[in-house]
């Protein structure tokens, strides 16, 4: 008899951010793939029943490449078990969960997709700092830090003009702000890099463009952590004069948009 | 005696997709403010013991203006009373929610924001479409159907080269398609219309960026709806030869970049 997969959005690390549907995925679960960026410090209890494999590290402290999650996930749900696949935020949002799909597809694997509370929105939320608002963005865009943005996208992004959110964006910090500062962004835009978002340790730094770097090392910034460009960054300084100016200004536009 | 705020992401509308951190924060509420955007067919069992508001709509079928709804929030929290004002998707995404909380911050009402699953990832994703998937689209951007796009922004979201989801999209279809080919968007870009995402009748229009505005109109689309644009649309098409020959290409770009 064979089994299935279901690819498990975990949302960004607290427990109480899982869904409903997460959380019976789990209760039903014969085996458990995880790894760091997924919540899994209660995983036992959640899924008493399962086998739990931290596909994140293998012994000797290397990454297990991709194609072998895959190959584990098809090898579990063919010999006739239930595998979630908890992933970090949602499935679908930069964390390859859509090539473990295909992976199952081409494996004739039955396998269903349950949607997660994405950092990338979740994490800026919770250092009060909103993707949209009135007046301010009504676009934002999000993008992985992994790998440089070329000279076209950043030209594009800092044209655009919306709230940027750039996941796992520690590392690449220099080379995207130097090339948005580049491409015609303004030197004071303000950032904030918010690390370890919803546990007890988050901490945000905020800087402007040209001296965030600066801002980051001094403060010993490390991954994993959310980094968000953009006006909206303002919104969470309440209390702030320059955030209260930008609050009218946002109260003024929406006036006028109304 | 003051009471609080609670601004609850409902997630896409399915009742399993409520996190339960939000199943919590409905139990102990004294007031819920909803809307038709938001999950409120079980409200009655998820908040026993709330008075239930509609505030998307007043006798009369006229929609309340967002001032009334902030003033409602505050208004109850001031008389002592727990109230979530439960919104669709996340609080923080194109829903005015960062109004609300400003609201609340004037007014001096404590206010917490608890994330939900947003329809712009999670709807695509019930309609098998992956926002990003590596080789393919390693960013993607989210906007609003509400207000058309000016030219400098049609011209760098076509630039950029990711994904595009539009919330509210279908009334804004014409302008958008029509702006992104203006923009030397390719006529062959996929599109996708997805309606009443995770409802039973859900259902996903396709086309390409030129005919797709006929096929909304012979299939009689309707709002909500959630558009996205770009080639990870071909990538619901599973069994399709083109969605095939994209996978290879897909497989073959993850292996140069890996």
């Amino acid at each position: 008899m064979t089994g299935h997969a279901t690819l498990v959005g975990g949302g960004p690390g607290r427990e109480d951010l899982l869904t409903l549907a997460a959380v019976r995925a789990l209760a039903a679960a014969d085996v458990v793939l995880y790894d760091r960026l997924a919540p899994h410090e209660g995983l036992a209890e959640l899924a008493p029943n399962a086998e739990l494999v931290d596909v994140g590290k293998r012994p000797g402290h290397h990454a297990i490449p991709q194609s072998e999650i895959e190959a584990l996930l098809v090898r579990h749900a063919l010999a006739g078990r239930h595998v979630v696949r908890l992933k970090g935020g949602d499935p679908y949002v930069l964390g390859r969960g859509s090539e473990e799909v295909l992976a199952c597809h081409r494996a004739g694997v039955r396998v269903e997709v349950i949607p997660g509370v994405t950092s990338a929105v979740a994490v800026p939320g919770a250092a009060g700092i909103p993707l949209t608002h009135r007046g301010i963005s009504h676009l934002f865009t999000v993008v992985s830090g992994h790998a440089p943005l070329t000279d076209d996208e950043l030209t594009h992004l800092a044209g655009l003009g919306g709230t940027i959110v750039v996941l796992m964006g520690v590392n690449s910090l220099p080379s995207l702000t130097a090339g948005l500062v580049r491409a015609g962004m303004s030197s004071e835009m303000p950032v904030a890099i918010i690390e370890r978002g919803f546990h007890a340790d988050q901490r945000t730094t905020v800087g402007e463009l040209t001296d965030i770097v600066f801002a980051a090392g001094r403060a010993h910034v490390t991954s994993p952590a959310v980094v968000v460009v953009g006006e909206v960054v303002r919104l969470a300084h309440d209390g702030d004069a320059d955030a209260a100016e930008l609050m009218e200004r946002a109260v003024g536009f929406a006036a006028v948009a109304t």
